[in-house]
């Protein structure tokens, strides 16, 4: 503020020029411009944008008569059915924050979020009444108020709280007066990162990032005006990368469904004309491996958003074949989801499918509405070059950056450190400015000074035809500080010795990056599938396991 | 700040998470995604997003190098060229405010404008040279310093300024560091309001503001990446609806071009496949009734924002015709161009065209980004019923509105009373929600306790084929306070009497809302074409001007 300048003299921020950024206004408008167009499909459901506002408002009311507002957590455990759509809307517009709980998770994890959070209700369907009566027993005085959602689509289980949510949206008026936020700053939503190793720890995102984000899905995939999309990609996951407020933005329609199941999607994808959708690698996969019949009748095209990992060349192949055009995607729980875009260049689309997926399979570049992205020297701090070579930490900058974690600051601080998210992945940046991830930072070998990125060493072994899948670790070596060892799991009935292996990777990798060792046996794995490699680096590092 | 909420503990804004919003990071994410994309056509001349972001940074370095920044004034007077869009970068990257003066303006308003805005550099063509040097010659040793733009397109033109824009840009660098404003509230541009009385208001927008309103304009017109823009607006108008800042956004091509004339605006369509133009119903007008020869060969669609006036059956008919879909926006320099949207509903699309023409004729919804539009009872300030009768104050609130009127805190108080932007038009709100102007608020004709639109008038009398030109003010009178007294202007040739055109009005109006009086002859128009309704007032007030 310069007393002298005229540009700031009088003219300050008031109620008519300035209103804190929310995606709860994306919701009014809809509600307001678009009433009587589907918010909502589920089953036989069909529900309007007023209508979902409606109850929306009636959610925030019941949960203000009780007494829950600003900087309160309501936790949710539901599938993509509407109430998980509603809460996203419901629980901040009276002031709380919403924790959405991972429906994957035991009773242990379950118990460390709900009292790490200090959530004070539980929204949850009672398909999880099993793992959530064992979180909450845990919880002993500290257990919340549980709210259970019947629907008629779960599996028969057992009660589980005190009210059904239709009865809480009773207690709350349609007409409840709710509030923007107080601050654009305030807390939206606490997710947990899933973490390998310790506790989970607890990403706090904002009104301004989430209406900026929401508003980044629409400007970076160009979406239309009513699309309908279809949830194959979990709520629970970082807000369903924000699209349930983005639906808000663009008065979508959202098609819900319990789990991701070629036999559910496809009839979907038909009867509703589903326009587009978002998920990991491995649902594409599931998609374009169903039986044709399944697919039979859909002539329209699809839009997918694609994150979670490259998209390998057969399911980029696969996906154009099937009329599911892909665009890649790249974030994390920290930065609301995708934060990142592999923009499609005009001048890609004449080049082979092998060229294609080679250049749509890097991370990128920064969403339109995130200030930057950056792979930075993890010594100097400074940009690496772009030549697709020189490895660096991918980092974001921007608006669409978390809070930071809950109540713990040490974590906050380092994952900030010299003004920078650190995500923890290894890159490259490419000659056209692209970045390329080449591995989280936790699982690069440094043999003899040199990276080796895990990643390189795994895309080898698993060319290897009898190969089902490999993880490749840091082994400590009295020499070269660190050496690659890899850890095999062959097809059933497929034979091949480490002699043989190793020197197949010859064949493909610099020498020092093949692997000095081989272990075959099944890879652990967590319940989602990931590998567990904090296991097998404990394996590695105690010879007696390999040796 | 709650201390004891643990969502604001120790998760402050920090520079990995928090960065101004403003439309400059537009700019440096297309010169970095797209570099070789063309931002610039103009006659044979082509640029690119890198050698644009180069310039800009040139221009920026050159004027911190003349000791130009934060809240200074940079003034420019220039048609739709290269360097009118580089100014809309270049200006605001030294922490500088632009001031777009109306090419149009005579000699007392812009020396008016540069003294009142205290501009310490004019950046103009020499088209302007005559009105400019005496507009200079008013301001004595207040003079800016004078950059004149050489353009070949140009008409000649006396030597204008102390050096030409090149030399400008080749005093800067490059590699300028430019920062982003210190706070996303500091001001990026100053406009001022034509105003038909007093001197002119000035507009004083934000970073914040314009970066929102730039991402809006994609979200209303769902824009696609690299659309081709012709720009038939122009820029000095609302910064053209910030249209530089949403090409930068969505790394679309600008084709620039000096005039508005049919002859030169559908070759450009055609050699450049233009597909986005925005303009009042007059550019669009001219279009439709241009020789066919001129629109051969043009196969493709253009989308075509229309705003000024609400457009005519006439014009949307010859639009749908020519291959032009229409989207009605409306808004005001306040609210950074269009703040409203006539948005389309899809039942809407089965209608016959005068029932649609009605429809899309209307103000509409308040623009995606932009919080709220209303229409509010002056007395109470409270909203009317949306039964299309009741006429209020059409009124905006949310991030897309001004920060006030540089130097004149009573104006600034008088457009903000009660929390709302007051726009001055007086409009009614239809059952579907939407706003429909009726008139301007000093237009109002009040008689014996009744509302007259002004417009709902003159749309009667433009019915009778006679009638050229008609505009109605109010009358003092002794009984009724105020009545409806007419000026027409006729087609050449063409005759009626006053007592036939009364009569004429008495099919289609109330009885309280005919003429009182007609009197004809030339209706006097702004240099603009705007009707100068204040003379007529003044006319209708002496009685010895019409008896």
């Amino acid at each position: 503020m310069n007393p002298g300048n005229p540009y700031e003299l009088g003219l300050d921020k008031n109620p008519a020029n300035y209103v804190a950024l929310s995606p709860l206004s994306f919701l009014a408008r809809s509600a307001q411009v678009y009433p009587h167009a589907t918010a909502l499909i589920y089953g036989e459901r069909r529900q309007d944008w007023d209508t979902t506002y409606r109850r929306c408002r009636r959610l925030a009311g019941a949960l203000a008569a009780r007494g829950i507002g600003h900087g309160d957590t309501v936790a949710v455990m539901l599938p993509n059915v509407p109430a998980m759509f509603e809460a996203h809307f419901g629980v901040p517009m009276c002031g709380a924050v919403l924790n959405t709980l991972n429906t994957r998770l035991d009773a242990e994890a379950i118990a460390f979020m709900l009292d790490h959070g200090q959530a004070r209700v539980l929204i949850a369907d009672r398909e999880f009444a099993p793992v959530l009566h064992k979180a909450l027993s845990m919880l002993g005085e500290r257990r919340p108020l549980v709210v259970q959602v019947d629907d008629d689509e779960a599996p028969p289980a057992a009660p589980l709280g005190e009210l059904e949510y239709e009865q809480l949206l009773a207690e709350g008026s349609e007409d409840y007066a709710w509030q923007l936020p107080r601050d654009e700053w305030d807390a939206i939503s606490l997710n947990y990162t899933s973490g390998t190793t310790g506790n989970p720890k607890g990403v706090v995102t904002h009104h301004r990032g989430a209406y900026l984000n929401a508003a980044n899905n629409m400007i970076a995939w160009t979406l239309p005006h009513h699309p309908v999309y279809l949830w194959t990609l979990p709520m629970f996951h970082c807000n369903g990368w924000c699209f349930p407020w983005t639906m808000a933005l663009v008065a979508g329609t959202s098609v819900c469904l319990r789990r991701v199941d070629p036999a559910v999607i496809f009839p979907l994808i038909r009867e509703h004309r589903v326009s587009h959708m978002c998920g990991a690698p491995i649902v594409y996969g599931m998609l374009i491996n169903a039986p044709a019949e399944l697919r039979a009748g859909i002539g329209h095209k699809v839009a997918g958003l694609i994150a979670g990992a490259a998209p390998p060349l057969a399911v980029i192949e696969g996906c154009e074949a099937a009329g599911i055009e892909l665009t890649h995607v790249y974030g994390l729980t920290e930065v609301y989801g995708p934060a990142a875009v592999c923009a499609k260049q005009p001048q890609w689309e004449g080049l082979p499918l092998d060229e294609r997926a080679r250049l749509n399979g890097r991370q990128g570049v920064p969403y339109p509405l995130q200030e930057a992205i950056a792979v930075l020297d993890p010594k100097t701090g400074q940009p690496v070059p772009a030549d697709g070579q020189t490895i660096g930490e991918v980092c974001f900058r921007g608006n669409v950056v978390m809070k930071g974690y809950l109540k713990n600051p040490g974590a906050t601080a380092e994952a900030f450190e010299g003004g920078w998210f650190h995500t923890g992945d290894l890159a490259v940046v490419h000659g056209d400015g692209y970045v390329k991830i080449t591995d989280r930072s936790k699982d690069i070998i440094i043999s003899g000074g040199e990276n080796i990125s895990s990643i390189e060493v795994e895309d080898a072994l698993h060319r290897h035809p009898a190969v089902l899948a490999a993880a490749v670790v840091a082994q400590p070596d009295p020499k070269w500080g660190e050496v690659p060892c890899a850890f095999v799991e062959l097809k059933p009935g497929a034979q091949v010795g480490e002699a043989e292996l190793i020197e197949f990777c010859r064949g493909m990798l610099a020498r020092f990056k093949v692997p000095k060792k081989i272990v075959f046996g099944e890879v652990p794995k967590t319940s989602t599938g990931k590998i567990q490699k904090f296991v097998l680096r404990d394996r590695a590092r105690s010879s007696s396991a390999i040796e």
